[in-house]
């Protein structure tokens, strides 16, 4: 109960903050949103793998080239994704001056490359579908919030069958099939709500699926919380942890409505 | 001595082998030789990061991801590479089954994204160079080979200056100088060995660049093999190591040299 009353104010500041710039920035604003929503994920990211060599400015520069091919889609991807994965190279050729450093060097190159590929990139996914249509953002909101809250309370009822005990011990099968059988009519409420140019077969569809894959999302963040033996993320959002807590499923899910949304519809 | 008699059948038979595939070989055929040598680099660069959960399937599949957007250039690139990210998080997802196997997860996890962006990804530049016209490869080949022999010689008769002395102790600032310098006329020579359609002091300039590139890409990757404890990347090779060993200086220059033909030419 407690909980709650903490989680409640940010929870409604969350929902006005996405509801307002999601609705009313401009392109450039947004992108820039974006861009500081991945940093803030990749600084507790990076607090959580815990490298021993480290460099936030690299990061964010990178996370800056990931912003660019995005929001200059004339901007060639494979060269500057390259160009990335090269800086990282060339900053760990300079950074490893002890022979001590190597035991963690492999470790350490690991979780800069997942600062750019497993935070920046599937997270910018949100301005790509932004740019699509702001109402895809709501759908993915709306979606992911409902598939959850049904995950939440049925496996808490009947959950038995763990899937993945060691990531989260607290999610089941169970779970994982309500999350499924909630997203669906959460797409169908959302594009009622938030109108968008797809059929409400597909709309359903996709939104079961985005469910599923939600729920696969989180659990994968909270394996480098549970290697860290970290319970949240950070503690920016009172009652909500990190900020990569709160977006830990659109990792997966942004990339997967946006590839539905370009390709397959 | 010795050393040279068992490396020059080697160094005949890669000669032979790269003129004849470039020159001969067409698109799709070519595409599946780069395909197989990253595959081996993987699988070598596997042995040397050791992690203690591995999939040699999933690093071969996303390097078919990759392989298929630079193959088929109409595929949506971010889309695929947040896929190659999203199948390595399931896979973990469901590989780490024990709490013993938490500590190491972090490094596991970069190795295999590693795996897909600093070998497959950077390799499959030579399958776009090739596409833009076969002879830069031929440039690359000649520049980096001349390049390196002019560091190595330099950098024994009078290298003073340790430039990176955890990751090649015998490289010093006098063979990286020598390096930029024998590669910059290497740039012409190619260019009059193998026509291209760019002017001498283009070429001349770009393989001064690449020269001194592939200096920092080759210490790069003996990161790797001195966290590992390793001399050679692997054995495949007699007299020159493993396949990494060898194409090392590409994993920087190729993509350095298709963002200068494709953008900046």
């Amino acid at each position: 109960m407690k909980d709650l009353l903490t989680r409640l104010p940010t929870t409604a500041a969350l929902i006005l903050f996405a509801y307002a710039t999601i609705r009313f920035l401009p392109r450039l604003p947004f992108s820039l949103l974006v861009y500081v929503i991945a940093s803030l994920a990749a600084v507790e990211f990076l607090r959580l793998a815990g490298p021993a060599i480290r460099s936030l400015p690299l990061i964010l520069t990178n996370g800056l080239i990931v912003a660019a091919l995005f929001t200059f889609p004339q901007l060639p991807v494979k060269e500057m994704l390259a160009a990335t994965v090269i800086l990282n190279g060339l900053f760990f050729l300079f950074a490893v001056r002890r022979s001590e450093q190597l035991p963690t060097f492999v470790h350490d190159f690991g979780v800069h490359l997942a600062a750019v590929f497993y935070i920046f990139l599937p997270l910018y996914f949100m301005y790509d579908l932004h740019q699509l249509h702001p109402n895809y953002l709501f759908f993915l909101i709306l979606v992911i919030a409902i598939g959850d809250s049904g995950a939440y309370f049925v496996g808490v009822a009947i959950g038995r069958h763990k899937i993945y005990p060691v990531a989260s011990p607290k999610k089941s099968l169970e779970g994982l099939i309500a999350a499924v059988l909630t997203a669906a009519p959460a797409g169908w409420l959302s594009l009622w709500l938030f109108p968008l140019p797809i059929r409400p077969p597909t709309a359903i569809l996709s939104a079961a699926l985005v469910g599923l894959v939600s729920q696969l999302s989180d659990p994968v963040e909270s394996l480098f919380k549970r290697a860290a033996g970290a319970k949240d993320s950070g503690t920016l959002l009172p009652g909500h942890g990190g900020v990569l807590d709160r977006i830990d499923s659109y990792i997966f899910c942004a990339p997967l409505l946006a590839a539905l949304a370009h390709i397959v519809w």
